[in-house]
């Protein structure tokens, strides 16, 4: 069971070996959020997520013996990059059991530090039951990914780390897959300064502290593929559900917009790139929960490994949500000077077109009309309902318009 | 003229006001560029750059009356941020004069700290001289960019935390547009740590220093468009050249295909948000350039202004450059089943397809053949031959293949 001391102690342990990450004040999120923000940026460990804290004092504490037999995990992502490059510096021989499907880049860095990487299973539960299955056969010590005491430990010393850089904190914000993060943050908070509200935040499509807190035990759930991928857990660790229900105050659910809008927010404003399961924190004050007016508040970053070739996708999507992206698909005549007409309107409105394409074979019955799909830049919501209208006063038809995805 | 003094002086007004950034150490960075690398995060400055140190000094040592009269300057850009945001501070009415093309976002950034931002003038040339007979008009101070001793000294703050954050460095890179980080950087750095090099940074497309120390003499230059368009400054500031002269050791010259790999490396490996003009210094570094294997060298991040809808487009640009993102333009059989076929081989290779267009109208004059583009995902350069041998083996004519954008 995690406490005050046994996260002092894994203090003690990583002071010289992880990085004390600033938690700068942020002017421009404090007046998108109302309320006073500092944002700890654990994105900025070596490996790119705070997932070293826990990883590297387990290692620590393994004693001799094991530490020669080497160590074995399961994961596809920020744990398996941490326990790689802790091993490496430790000499402590890690494999790694990663399914099929992992991608290439994190394949390739786990191998950069030294790892090795077995690609095996076609799920995340197979890789799972493989790397138990080896570690009981080699002896090699098997590295949970959160679910332990000293792995929840290491990851409380963020928490030491914020009441240090911002010691009249009014509320931490923590988000949370397994919840070993919160179990540790939580401790440590509740018992250095009390009067701090301690705020959890899940993904509507992974709720798996919500299913267990409703239930009152820990609860299994299935996940649905979210933007915030690292906390998609099917069941909460034993070890982090105590701690959790004691020191959590609230647990604020995020959807696929807000995600997708805080990690735009993060890169346009903080110039941060945080990925999906970092960025919840914002996506949950973003919201301007109850109770964080004027406060100060302390947004957990807790990890920037997200796939640059999916930032494009979600720059597009938070901005489309934004009102600062908008696609209008309408009919227009298929006489020569038609399309010029349109478009000829739309810069009128002050939009900027990014992209047009003209459909003559599959428009509409009437051969004499063509459907045109205009992509453009816009200022916000309301641009978007002036586009519209100026379109309608032209007697232009619309037949769809639409400035977001669907999640 | 700027001294050390007057940098330290300088340290002394700002030493509340202006965030000293974090310098930390950069494994991944060190890995790339063969040295130890540290990252000067001065894009974390509140308004994203570090034009703050300099117009802040400049605001603070204007006299009381001058402060009531306000003040005026000429930017799109950082500096007109930076003087608006602490002019609001120091309670001093700022007006900032915008060529009419300003991008929307930075006009009301501007707005939104109180300043009153007037659109006038078609170039920068223009915009800077209403801005110069406005201030004689108007009695309001005229506030340049970085030709003035005292926005020297501010900017030379960076140079004093430097030597704080990293005591025994062995090289500082500094990017240069107008010269005066250079000037200010390199008066620290020269004064307090002789033995470290100082290196300046420009783009080919604006090559204002080299320009300068080719002639001995401030000469004036054509910039071109660049994605370092920071940097984009036609004549070095008279107060910058002598000190620049006396302290740099070296100028290193970056292409763009290098300034976009150094933004991408930026985003994927420190998940930092950094503009073109700040992404220089890396650029330079990661070239290898003679002198810094296995030494301590700072790069100075500048700036993180870069608007979200360009990152795509470099992030994509990125990727091709890094033989990550490639096109091949095919001829293929008109028949039915062809295109299957063609994405069968595609795949077999592993490459991950992201966009197939199929061209029947505008293809070759022989009507059973069809033109076919395929934008594809691959690992590197070495992947990218490896496919196109593939298709080549199967008869596959290659019309086309790029994996590098014309810059």
């Amino acid at each position: 069971m995690v406490t005050l001391e046994s996260i002092q102690a894994a203090a003690n342990r990583l002071k010289d070996v992880i990085y004390h990450s600033p938690c700068p004040y942020s002017l421009t999120l404090s007046r998108l959020c109302g309320c006073d923000i500092y944002c700890k940026l654990d994105h900025l460990q070596m490996t790119g997520s705070f997932k070293e804290r826990g990883a590297r004092n387990k290692l620590e504490l393994l004693p001799k013996p094991l530490r020669e037999k080497g160590v074995i995990a399961a994961s596809a992502g920020n744990h398996a990059l941490a326990l790689a490059y802790h091993g490496q510096l430790l000499g402590i021989s890690v494999v790694v059991v990663m399914p099929k499907w992992a991608p290439l880049v994190k394949v390739s860095n786990c191998r950069g530090f030294g790892a090795e990487v077995l690609l095996q299973g076609e799920s995340f539960a197979d890789a799972y039951a493989i790397a138990k299955k080896m570690s009981a056969e080699t002896g090699r010590t098997f590295i949970p990914g959160f679910d332990d005491p000293d792995i929840i430990a290491g990851a409380g010393t963020m928490g030491l780390e914020i009441v240090e850089d911002v010691p009249d904190v009014d509320a931490v914000v923590v988000p949370v897959g397994g919840g070993g993060l919160l179990a540790g943050v939580g401790t440590a908070i509740k018992a250095l300064r009390p009067t701090a509200r301690v705020i959890g935040v899940e993904s509507v499509k992974a709720p798996t502290l919500l299913a267990s807190m409703k239930a009152g035990q820990i609860t299994r759930i299935d996940t649905q593929p979210t933007l915030a991928d690292g906390l998609a857990v099917a069941e909460l660790g034993n070890e982090c559900f105590g701690p959790i229900q004691y020191s959590m105050d609230d647990l604020v659910m995020v959807d696929e917009p807000q995600v997708a809008l805080a990690i735009l927010r993060l890169m346009e404003l903080e110039k941060m790139v945080v990925e999906g399961a970092g960025a919840v924190s914002l996506a949950a004050v973003m919201n301007r929960p109850p109770g964080l007016a004027g406060k100060k508040v302390v947004l957990c970053l807790t990890g920037g490994n997200i796939d640059v070739t999916v930032i494009s996708r979600i720059i597009e999507r938070g901005l489309s949500y934004d009102g600062r992206l908008c696609r209008v698909i309408v009919y227009i005549s298929d006489r020569p000077g038609s399309l010029a007409a349109l478009l000829t309107l739309v810069a009128q409105t002050e939009a900027s077109i990014k992209e047009v394409s003209h459909d003559r074979s599959f428009g509409p019955a009437d051969v004499a009309r063509v459907k045109v799909s205009v992509i453009m830049e816009t200022r916000d919501l309301e641009h978007i309902r002036q586009i519209h209208q100026a379109l309608k006063e032209k007697g232009v038809e619309i037949v769809d318009s639409s400035h977001v995805h669907q999640s």
